[in-house]
């Protein structure tokens, strides 16, 4: 307990105040949203400058035998593979028995990152328009080196400095920031079948003009971030998620949108998919994992389905970037995340499905309306093709309202891309849907967001292009 | 995933009529809450019908040595006490590291239960008021034997009939009932000290006249059930989690109670806790606890604090009622469980802590703003005395708005009893609190019950008593 430091509380007029500052604070987003020629810098000198970033900060990334990484190696009785230190991550297995899929009983390689990382993207009011400030970053496991990425990408090592590291810029923003200054503020999962209950902070804080851009950093408005967002492999996996989380400026007051279902119906839908399906995932070592097989330069499953483990050596033309070497999760194939959007009495809504993903804290969380690897489910009778697949597949190019190839978490995976999709679906689509589906509205949505463990991932990337929409 | 089970939508006019469902509903509770002498039943009646049901469905419990127990026994490697058929519940080893607390490493034994049960309070309109469904029932823990439940208190097992039990009475009202009359579904916490990341489904679903009280059963309104609350050992803590999780009808809106922080500062601030404290929680093999002795009669902390695991003998008067054998924990002490509370603004706040149980599946839940076991702590400087329990233990009766003893689950614990204390404090109370504290208004609490283990079982029963409050 922390008995010495004490809040003093910021009382006067009380959530009257903060009431009308939501209000507020929705219309300076939604500015922010509509100033899409951007404010600071404009949308040419943004890509210049993002271009020349891209071109100083490119890193040699070259798959090596695991026999050559230093600092990492495969543990004598586990098998698993983990840094000397005991820092950063470690590939380990994981045995997972569900009542859910088609596939019932498995084991897998995992990713296990315990510690909760800060996410965070500092926003600043510059000439009456809210910025957020972004970081050109790059990332081994990215397709094309550097992508726009928030503030912060800290792990709690990097920015308690407990290793001695050097200091994470702009971490000062998000360390005991002022309350009334945190916009969004909430533990999110990541990729539940490649990390094990693995979250992060995702934090926005509103800070004043004493930040300033450093030379790998810009003030981009929300208009600017929405149009990147459509392009291939510019913003980032931590950067969208987010976004995500930024109060949502278009939902509208809870009565405005007439849902198809109470936010106590949704809530319930939650709660009884989570006591209903029974996963039992349970950590065991690597070398028990069961199908997968590791050779000099790969551990993969017996049937060269669904990702690899690969290690790389990374290197940098820069003289103060010292050349490492790391493990990498490589998938096999590109992923898909696809959302139907549908209005139904003039609301907009998303169907959202409840996963079951193995490295779930809590079980289920609400995903896109379709996440696969198409690859993945080639071996797969029909019945078990992901629902609504089809519907996806069977697109038309006018009813495609976002179409994206955006990259995941370059710092772990290699390569791993999946293709975006926010697709409308006509009126006469079935309002009736599995128990596994709902139609949920953007406020629902938002609500929801404000909470953990609620959306997934891809899902969080979905809602972030879904605010893109005109 | 369930494809053939489709959901029919209900939509008509959509969430403008829910929100006025909501407000009607909200009324609806407050007339049931104001119906203190009852509707169905007088409270005369009540007590004798309670009297009764406690004579003929009185238990014989007695203490036995481990030897004695039938179908339960110690697993030969890991010493872990469990049911030879792997139902019910098990006793195994946590050992636990924390950054949190006085004590940083510690060994315990705490009773794993990883299925979700439901716990369900059916509620009807009767000669329009609500009431609510309750059961007179014995649990071999209970001080004195029977006391009042939910409608349903069922173990996965129980409802699903796996086993080929009989059927659990009313289970039918909650499973798959009509999403427009379920008031709550919430999965939430219990004892985090002494269960491993338990957590039961806490519903409340609308009936309509084709439900009747069957004998063990009876139909009392909100406002006769907040006066048994005050009554000691009467409300069993499964009835009361339920009670706390249905809507707040005296909360009333987010806008018309100004708080000390706003909604997303609390959200905020249980993100730090969350994400600052580091637990590690590991099930180890009960054999493995360390300070932990087992005799032929019990399993107890070599300092004699905490609690003991002992086995008990529980038979019955009524001949349909097998006797059985059951090992249960036995807390020393009696538990203490207090909510300071304090108007700021003319505005009710009540005053929370951030705890860390290491039972919890999500690190930190907000707890009471003491919730301690006194003995527990007799060994301890004053330092590490928890704080604001002077403040407690000073008390004026004049400000006591809550004071009862009351049972924790039967089922588990032997005579596991707290006192519950509501505790006004004056205007000049400090508003500043240490870091693991926030003054919360009942609005805010009303919110965070609506998600998952935000509140702990113990602020939880402070929560139903807080609405007993005139």
């Amino acid at each position: 307990m922390h008995m010495d430091s004490t809040v003093e509380p910021s009382y006067s007029s009380g959530s009257v105040v903060s009431s009308r500052r939501a209000v507020a604070l929705s219309s300076r987003l939604a500015a922010s949203a509509l100033a899409t020629e951007g404010g600071v810098m404009g949308n040419e000198a943004f890509h210049a400058w993002f271009e020349e970033r891209q071109r100083s900060h490119a890193l040699q990334v070259s798959r090596i035998p695991f026999g050559e990484l230093r600092g990492w190696g495969f543990a004598p009785g586990s098998g698993n593979l983990r840094h000397d230190s005991g820092r950063f991550f470690s590939i380990e297995g994981l045995r997972v028995r569900s009542d859910y899929g088609p596939v019932r009983e498995w084991c897998q390689p995992i990713i296990h990152q315990p510690e909760i990382g800060v996410l965070g993207i500092a926003v600043r009011e510059i000439d009456g328009v809210l910025h957020c400030l972004m970081q050109a970053k790059p990332e081994p496991g990215n397709a094309n080196g550097v992508q726009l990425s928030p503030t912060v990408q800290a792990t709690k090592s990097n920015y308690t400095r407990v290793h001695g590291g050097s200091a994470v810029p702009y971490m000062e923003c998000f360390v005991d920031p002022d309350p009334r200054r945190v916009l969004a503020d909430v533990l999110q999962s990541e990729q539940g079948s490649w990390f094990y209950r693995k979250r992060n902070r995702n934090m926005v804080v509103e800070v004043g003009p004493e930040v300033e851009a450093g030379e790998d950093f810009c003030w981009v408005t929300l208009g600017q971030l929405g149009a990147l967002l459509r392009l291939p492999d510019l913003v980032n996996m931590d950067a969208r998620t987010v976004l995500s989380c930024i109060p949502d400026w278009r939902a509208g007051s809870a009565t405005a949108n007439a849902g198809l279902h109470s936010d106590t119906e949704i809530r319930s839908w939650v709660t009884t998919r989570r006591a209903r399906h029974e996963i039992v995932a349970e950590p065991v070592p690597l070398r028990e994992a069961a199908g997968w097989h590791r050779s000099p330069d790969a551990i993969s499953h017996e049937s060269g389905r669904f990702f690899s483990i690969v290690a790389v050596d990374v290197s940098s033309h820069r003289r103060e970037v010292p050349a490492w070497t790391q493990p990498l999760l490589e998938p096999h194939g590109l992923g898909l995340a696809a959302l139907l959007v549908k209005r139904i009495g003039g609301v907009p809504h998303a169907l959202l499905s409840a996963r079951v993903e193995p490295g779930f804290l809590d079980v289920v969380e609400l995903g896109p309306t379709v996440q696969c690897t198409p690859e993945s489910y080639a071996h797969l009778p029909a019945g078990d093709r992901p629902r609504y697949l089809d519907a996806v597949l069977e697109r038309r190019p006018e009813r495609t309202l976002f179409d994206a190839v955006l990259s995941e978490e370059g710092g772990r995976f290699l390569y791993a891309r999946s293709q975006y999709l926010i697709v409308e679906v006509d009126e006469d689509f079935p309002t009736a849907v599995p128990e596994d589906f709902r139609w949920v509205t953007l406020c629902q949505i938002n609500e929801l967001l404000k909470y953990s463990h609620h959306l997934n991932v891809q899902a969080r990337t979905l809602v972030a292009g879904m605010r893109t929409l005109a």
